[in-house]
C-alpha cells in the first residue's frame, strides 16, 4: 500500500464544533463559515471572488479509519453498507468534499454561505466547480 | 503546517499512460478504465452495482507541488491563474476528482466508462454521487 503526504493548507473557522450534532450535508442546516489559508498559499486563489461556486476538500481528522462497513447516516436500523458507498466520514481516507458559495474574500480568508465542516478542519484543497456541476456536497 | 498520511486503495488501469496527451477532463474523449482495489479494502465497496455514478478520487503523483499559478489548461496564452482557481493537477495537494459511472464489477476490480486519469494512477476513495450532483468531474 502507497502512502502520500498531504499537507493542510488552512483551516474551517465555524460555531460547529460538536462532532455529534453537526448536520451530514450542507443543505441540513449548516451555518455560514470562514475557511482561513495559511499565508503561503495565498497566491493559488488567484481571480477566486465572492459569489463564486467552489469545492472545498477537507481531511475529516476526527473520523476512524479503520472501518470498512457503517449503518448510512448512523441509523442503527439501516443495514450496514460499504463505506465506499455513502458519504461517510469514517474511511480508509477521511476525505470531505463540499460545494459552498463564495460570500465574501479578506486577505487570508474567505466566507462561504453553508459549511457542515467542524471547527478546526483541515482543508487541503479548494477548486472551482465546473460548468454543468450542480450540487456536489 | 499539519500533514497527514494517505493511503492509496487501489490503481487505475487504463490504456492511457501518457500525461501529456490524456485528455483533461472525462468529456474530452477520455477512455474505459479499470478501477483495480486492494484486497484489504473490497468490503468497504459494499452494494455499488453497474450503472452507479460514483466520484473517484485519485491522487495525481506525477503533478507539481510547489506550483500556485498556471495557466489555464496549459496554454501560455492565457493569464496564469491561482491553482485553486483552475482543475490543474498541479497544486499543494494534487486530487483527483473524477465523476464515473460503473459498468462492470468484478472480484476486486470495477470498471468505469470514462476516466481521464494515467494509467497506475492512485486511487484513495470513491464516494456515491448524491441525488442531484450532476456532471462532477
Amino acid at each position: 500500500m502507497a502512502t502520500f503526504e498531504l499537507r493542510s493548507i488552512g483551516r474551517v473557522k465555524s460555531a460547529l464544533d460538536d462532532i455529534d450534532s453537526a448536520p451530514r450535508q450542507a443543505d441540513e442546516g449548516a451555518p455560514p463559515a470562514w475557511l482561513v489559508f495559511d499565508q503561503e498559499v495565498i497566491a493559488g486563489l488567484g481571480t477566486l471572488r465572492a459569489g463564486d461556486e467552489i469545492i472545498v476538500i477537507t481531511w475529516l481528522q476526527r473520523a476512524r479509519r479503520d472501518v470498512l462497513r457503517v449503518h448510512p447516516r448512523g441509523e442503527i436500523a439501516r443495514p450496514a453498507e460499504g463505506v465506499f458507498n455513502t458519504r461517510s466520514p469514517h474511511r480508509p481516507n477521511p476525505i470531505g468534499l463540499h460545494r459552498a458559495r463564495i460570500t465574501q474574500i479578506e486577505s487570508t480568508r474567505m466566507a462561504v454561505s453553508a459549511l457542515e465542516a467542524i471547527n478546526g478542519t483541515p482543508i487541503i484543497d479548494i477548486k472551482p466547480v465546473l460548468a454543468g456541476e450542480i450540487e456536489l456536497r
